[in-house]
């Protein structure tokens, strides 16, 4: 228990993700506090600030870094700001939990990977929460027992009430199965290979000319297949199921089974109808991680290698979608820095 | 209840499949009986014959099927005999309750297509009884309402304990997803247009080259996407499960929630280790359907066209495993004969 | 496979269940067939008689039971007329499959068990079908192997949709839990020796001055402690489910998981809504199993003892619906006829 | 997100709970900190101080609560020096969390709530920690809508591995049922007005002389009744199941189906072993509860009166375990102090 001060966080982008993130920093985890509130919308970032004792509103991240009173900092500005906001903390040696996706593609992850292996440390977690959720845990501790054997393929389901307005086919290899994408390398402890999306007739409850659902495949380096249902308009809530069938057995997580109704003719269950709801402990926990390690002077849980690597299986995800066929991922040589267990904590 | 006499039934192959069946005439349906059974092992064919009142052993099949004493055919002998054995009961007119496989490949199913089609009417029902599951049924069932809309995926797992010794890759296409074929065309209604086969590096505990799990994929004509788990040395038991993704919906069965314990640290119930046990009842029910329907002048259930149109899926099924790939299905275009729904009863 | 030929059997009574066993006998079991039908309805029966081969209409059970072609007697007559039948049957030494009640109250179940025992042998086979379940069986099955240990309560849910008109307080006793009496005999093998019953506030959906529902608890002479729950308006389904807990470990059956689907913010499955479809295979493996012994010459599967027994309990139950508190159960000392074990086949 | 300072604990009592809180709020919560811990053993005092920057050791909790950097009080003591040390808070005018049971018997509960009611408004929060579990709470929202009608029944299941050296057969009902018996009233909404304990034959598992399990029945004001069945010896994990039988349904919480597994014959999960396990999320959610409504300056959650009536019921069980029969639960008016909704936050 032998801890510091407490950690003083400035938290990059007030949208509803960075928003939640201030709240879960202030009043629902220990050992942290926000000092800054960082976003391009000057006016946002000023009301985020005037509700928290002793946080300053900016506009340029640049400026909250540089503060004396900031000693981490937490990226949930759009995609396209994380590698400027990213090579900025560098420059001030600030640990960053950085949210998904890293960058957009993998060219800029990779020059993110450079920088960082310039400082010749980890600086950064990047925020692929599913790794904190109780559920996956679980399931690989399970796995790492042994007491299956080794996996062989992985079922996942992937599962949203409706898209939001604008979305599109890629977005939902790049936005959803991208989760699926850090489950697959994480609790398989392998990279992705190949992928491979058939298209089903799409849903007449899809948005006209977006291929909803897609069933996504992937092979790994250690010879496990790895199958992603992605159904962002499945009308009836948020599911997220994976079951792993190794060579003495299977373990499934996802079914979500907590109170059980009968009622008019029915017995089951409520299905919840958002990642808000399915995964605000996984966020929670995410969260705590990363101000518990970065109070320890550590850095753990998700890499930029791991972001890297992601975007680029999205890249060639997107590229089967659209022509069919298999797509092989390509990956430069994984650095000596990203050599360690990828597990958190 | 206006019911003619008992049916006089010849049970052709009296091994594992063929005692089982004369078993479930003699002893657990109503309305036949077992008057000849067939065996070119004459004295297992005597044995058999000698436990039952007036029942008459035979070592070929066409003596039998042309006794007086003798309404209907059950055919249990192995898939290489099927195809004469089905001609000569043509030659004698009489209603067939076939065992799958029809026949062994697409061009001799298709032979049994037409000489039937000679026939004008249909005389063969196929052994494909998950159509007689109350789980399938159900499902069907609910697909048919409509409430969930189109489908759009469906996922199958099939797992068994262990594979008998001499199993092959190619016979887990043909002896196990075969069942997944027919399921796939008859719950949905389509045709199976390509196959793929994904191949996760085998487990320990298959035989030695045996290609097991493999993952195969179906596309079908009416634009929907099947994935097939097939797992033969899964080493925990007996499982088949069915997961139907619709526009508004899914579905799933196979669950087998029968009695739940908590015992020891852990709570559950035990797995079934085979498919008699797992299908005893659709076993029943099928032949029963049979008799039934063969007593009131009727034929129902599987056709020979189901049995050719899986035999032709099988075909592209080996040609995907052992090429790689996606291969494409062909079929002769259906003839009139099997326009009618392919629902049992 | 040695058996003689087909059991020819006489169904007294001809209303609903009446009329599902001869339905049962004619087209769902082998070895049996229906030769005579009685009711005093001499109509009614005249129409079941003429759907049938070889079937004689009879107003009176004893005409049928002397005619040369009844071998068996299965009696599905209201309660009040099972002495008469019984005693009848037992003049013409023929075996017995009687539905439940035994008899109304246990006075005159003592007169029946007084004439069985004066015949030196069983004759009658009660019909307390839930023996034949396949869950209960399981359960029994288990509890046999001694993995648990001793059995040291059991819980019992019973529900129905909602009650038949005419439906009185006493009747959820005599004809509700009248089936956990009898299971709890049989599952742990021990006599019910005092019974109390709860009584909440009625349900809003109860017909007038019904205590609907009740809280039943049963102390048997081995110890245990068993409470079933009876609402026989719950309005969402039929249900039936135990649960033994035992030294170490606990079994429940009758959660009923067999189709799950997802749809509108909902997980689950459909609840039954009647004891036809929940208990349909146990009526014919009841029944199945009654022909079978009889063919062979022996009788099996609940006795007059278990009638009377459970005649004594229901009227201390309805004591103790009544009076409030707990009343005793008295039963006279069972005859050694009874002292074989209880359960069927 | 108006809030004030940290909140500075003194956490009274550094056994097993006391660590465990002072470890919630350091660690776990946001929004509080501890600046003293007492115990009577000053050593454990000093070791568990000595790890925490600025928390001061005391064994005396009247000095504790004298001292400035005390905002308020967590009692975590053993139950008989809860009195003193509630009475001594109210002289400081400290916001108290007081785990159960308030005080060991009603007497001296009905004291504690006289003294509160001098002060005439609120400051003591129970620990009665299962009104914070998810899934509990769920249950109640359910029951809040109105959709299932009025309750009529409610059946309960608590279960532990094994009892700690030393259990007596009364503190079954004092420390286990204690909390069904809060389940009951804070669900519900209604009172106990009666207890009834009945005694299977005890578990072989159970410590010589140990009445375990015991089958324990509440009636209530609101006409319900409520069964507990209470096993702390059951040898399999630790579970808590509740089923709440209403007027149009049921509803059940405590399946605790995460993980599934198949394995060797089985399919199912595992079973938590221990109540830290199962409620650690309702502990912090407790917590943090108390912290928040503490820094509003407002008191919410189980109040005096809960921990009174609940004292009043145990003594009430315990006579019944001893005596036999049913006994009636006799309570002081409820003063206007308590009127509001018992429901947390």
């Amino acid at each position: 228990m032998a801890r510091q001060g407490t950690l003083q966080v400035a938290v990059v982008g007030t949208g509803k993700m960075g928003a939640d993130h201030v709240r879960r920093v202030q009043e629902v985890i220990s050992g942290a506090r926000v000092t800054a509130v960082v976003d391009v919308d000057a006016e946002r970032a000023k009301d985020v600030a005037a509700r928290i004792d002793g946080c300053t509103a900016y506009s340029d991240p640049a400026a909250a870094m540089a503060a004396a009173d900031v000693d981490a900092v937490l990226i949930a500005s759009p995609g396209p700001a994380h590698e400027a906001a990213l090579l900025t903390a560098f420059e001030h040696d600030l640990p960053v939990l950085c949210e998904k996706p890293l960058t957009p593609d993998a060219a800029s992850a990779l020059r993110v990977l450079e920088a960082e292996q310039k400082l010749g440390r980890r600086r950064v977690q990047v925020g692929f929460m599913r790794r904190y959720d109780a559920e996956y845990m679980k399931l690989k501790s399970l796995l790492n027992t042994g007491q299956l054997g080794r996996p062989l393929m992985l079922h996942n389901r992937h599962r949203n009430l409706a898209s939001p307005p604008g979305w599109r086919s890629e977005m939902l290899i790049n936005d959803s199965v991208v989760h699926e994408m850090d489950v697959t390398r994480w609790l398989l402890g392998q990279e992705i290979t190949a992928v491979t999306v058939l298209r089903p007739t799409p849903s007449a409850n899809a948005p006209e000319g977006v291929q909803d659902p897609q069933f996504v495949v992937f092979e790994t380096d250690g010879g496990t297949i790895v199958d992603v249902e992605i159904f962002v308009n499945c009308g009836f809530g948020y599911q997220v199921q994976a079951e792993v069938v190794c060579e003495r057995g299977t373990a499934r997580i996802g079914d979500g089974h907590a109170m059980v109704t009968n009622m008019a003719g029915r017995w089951g269950g409520t299905i919840i109808q958002d990642y808000i709801e399915r995964f605000a402990d996984a966020y929670d926990r995410e969260v705590q991680a990363w101000v518990d390690a970065t109070r320890r002077g550590e850095v753990v849980g998700p890499s930029v290698w791991d972001g890297y690597a992601v975007a680029a299986v999205c890249e060639a995800g997107v590229r089967a979608l659209e022509e069919g066929g298999r797509v092989a991922v390509e990956l430069v040589e994984r650095p000596a820095l990203y050599d360690i267990s990828r597990s958190p904590g």
